[in-house]
């Protein structure tokens, strides 16, 4: 296998990417939408950082929210690690994954995870795509993810895992298509989380702080759901129930205690 | 599930939030017991933001201390996340969990655990109450927690478990009123800790540096016994007499050595 | 054993390293190659720089280039702690492990990886070798190392472990002269990866950012299989079909998202 | 027992450590042998910091050194947290643990651990003892400390436990007197590290930088054996005669590498 890592498949692999900022030939760029919301922006930016600060994120991985004026408008960073993304970072795209302006700039060949969410759950407003090492293991044993806690009540009716392999056989492992983004949706169904074997997970929310708090939960839960089972496999989890009046609550007042100092830390304020 | 985390639940999330500001109805103020020390104050302050900065605090938990005037008063901070805290957000609370004077701010919704710790045990003067990853195993797995070292020679008599479940059936999991604090205060007994299932934990102590200091140790305890129970169940823990004579002779010296580091850098001097 | 590390012995481990800086005697040195290019050394300077940032290399451990103009040179650091690393500490090896002109300076003694990695593969334009706490685990107990996710397709067609003792029995375990060299490179064969039994790994790639790449996300999938196998043994890797997709793509981009960031934070910019 | 954590006793324990600070009664302060070796002085203030910022040493544990001009004599810090030590807070003591010139200033209780190890080892030239959360678990479950990797080599002939019980019976831990000082030094013989059985480690070396240097690849080992055996209880470990040839090779260079990084990292150089 080395082998085909040449110099020459180096050169293949950035002729790939450049092509990611291209449309199908023909088609005109999809119009914009206006501008969006300055406090959805500042609070987008934001939250690429925090993820990377919390340790969510490296340098792969990111976040989008829907645009405020459409429905089928969304927004996200060019291909940039998350910690170095700013405002002028930030792409428009409808619901195929088309740019509205690109600027001849790389793009997250994974857009399509966010573009068929936002196509098939009108009540998401912002998803968050990961790599957290902590949760890969729970999307490649068969080990059902559960609500060890408080803080993740928002899996209290289960997180799906989606395998490429079914549908699409042998891939890359990304959900680099139309296609490929709309079958993650149908297994996320109304849930607020999807696995994705050997690759990661999807976290949707009705705001950006909802989705960032739980992918940061998401995280924290997978380490202590590990720890528990190690200490003894029969594990008193959340009741269904229990979960539910958490989320009917406020689900963890909706984040907003540490996503002011989230942010503050993460803009360096 | 997914569908009640709308934007009308969360602005539902909002409104009971700024209920939590509120008195009971017709209800007045209780009188305030006069100006704490202010190097109580300072040591609080000081608490929150080492408590964050030792990994055993995230966004959410919080710390309180007995008015030095008055056994029937408490100060805490307004809800916060503990890094952000300063002397300006500390509020005096009666034993019933109102407000001497909330200036409007909203508040911790869990503050009955410590309003009804301190009617329950007149020796205590610090009460920290944490949700440290390495704590909640020990609350959901029936795997009793015993000190692996010296340092946590304070949890020699045990640290039992409440289940909030038993008394108040389903629930959003949180110690959010006095009957529920008062049946916490039960649990914890005469003993320095107690695990809340699915939560997190309390702590106490006679001043505010106990209070930190066993939060500290008791994560650091934590971590070591799920290790030492992974190379061998069989583990020597320390002997109740061993525990009882590191709490007799002074208990890791008050807690003054680290304390004074970790206040150093906690308020960055 | 403890007699053997006096004072006596101290001297005599610091004699053997300033015989590290000599020539075999009467040996010519070889002749340079010339200057490399600039981005070539700006490169390696920020990958002793990142690797140490990233956990992957602590005091111990090296990376080298193969010299742009010069099949038969390579460039890597005068013996010195990878975070503390210098363009002007960089040195012109020939494939012997001779420097070009070493300055009196101390060597790394284990610089016959690199040199007999870059003889038997031409395709190799970069190698580090770590002692990741992660890897070394799998070095010593016959458990395969197998890629969990999408991030570690370049071990998709395995990781072989070198065993030092099978050919030349009770050593050091430091890969210190041509020899040992020879045969790891053996081991390596046509593969990414080669694991050093208690020792470390060696890793290479096409261009320094592979090398750098890969040796974060081997660590990365070390811990989150050892992690996945704790679960449940039984973990569904990467398909071999899947990981080779993975490579032929471009392997994650050519790690051109995440150096850019590993590098403005090593260089603080 | 809780009860007996209150006010009154806090304050005995203020009581215990005052009298920490003097001499038995009627005795003469040991004569000083003369200002020791500023290098020393230097090297031993960074041995606290760096054994600080390494994660072995937190708010507790102690490093010393033997004085260069009196083989009677020794050197540690006053009762500090380590990452607050400076040279003024050096104090010279005799094997005894009888300090020359406190100035008042508190003791730690286990300067016993050094005095009675330098008295026992005339190789001994410095002492560090630490609680390192993952060295505690070797010392609480009949599991020995085996060398992983190369790192290691210096505990390739054993790591002995000692358990204070067995000479002491029930205690507060503490290695506290003269005579628990010398059933620790009898249990560490000519070996490197000898493990305290709920409570910590005790690792001496030819020189601050071995003393130091195995400091931090102890732990490093003890968390990569814990993983090993997680993965396979049948760990090859180093052969006995790697290991010597490994400390009879000049031992990891003398950590003079690692110990160039650290010291510049710790004194902010």
């Amino acid at each position: 296998m080395t082998k085909t890592i040449t110099r020459r498949s180096f050169l293949a692999g950035s002729a790939l990417l450049a092509a990611n900022t291209l449309l199908i030939s023909g088609q005109q760029p999809p119009a914009s939408a206006g501008a969006a919301d300055a406090a959805l922006i500042a609070d987008l930016v934001a939250a690429y950082r925090i993820l990377a600060q919390q340790g969510v994120l490296d340098g792969f991985g990111h976040v989008s929210a829907r645009h405020n004026r459409a429905a089928n408008r969304f927004i996200m960073a060019r291909s940039l690690a998350p910690e170095l993304v700013t405002a002028a970072d930030l792409i428009e795209f409808d619901l195929d994954g088309n740019a509205v302006d690109a600027k001849g700039r790389a793009l997250y060949s994974e857009r399509f995870i966010h573009a068929e969410i936002y196509r098939a759950r009108p009540d998401v407003r912002a998803v968050v795509h990961n790599h957290a090492p902590s949760v890969i293991p729970f999307g490649v044993t068969n080990v059902p993810m559960r609500p060890v806690f408080h803080m993740a009540g928002f899996i209290g009716n289960g997180v799906p895992v989606f395998d490429i392999r079914k549908m699409f056989g042998m891939t890359d492992m990304l959900v680099s298509d139309s296609a490929k983004g709309r079958a993650l949706a149908q297994t996320l169904g109304d849930k607020t989380c999807v696995l994705m074997r050997g690759h990661g997970v999807a976290i949707v929310g009705p705001t950006i702080q909802y989705a960032v708090g739980r992918s940061v939960y998401l995280d924290v839960n997978a380490k202590v759901q590990a720890q528990a089972m190690a200490l003894n496999p029969n594990v008193a989890y959340l009741d269904p129930q229990e979960a539910q009046k958490i989320v009917e609550g406020g689900e963890n007042r909706g984040y907003e205690r540490p996503w002011e100092l989230w942010k503050a830390k993460a803009m360096g304020k």
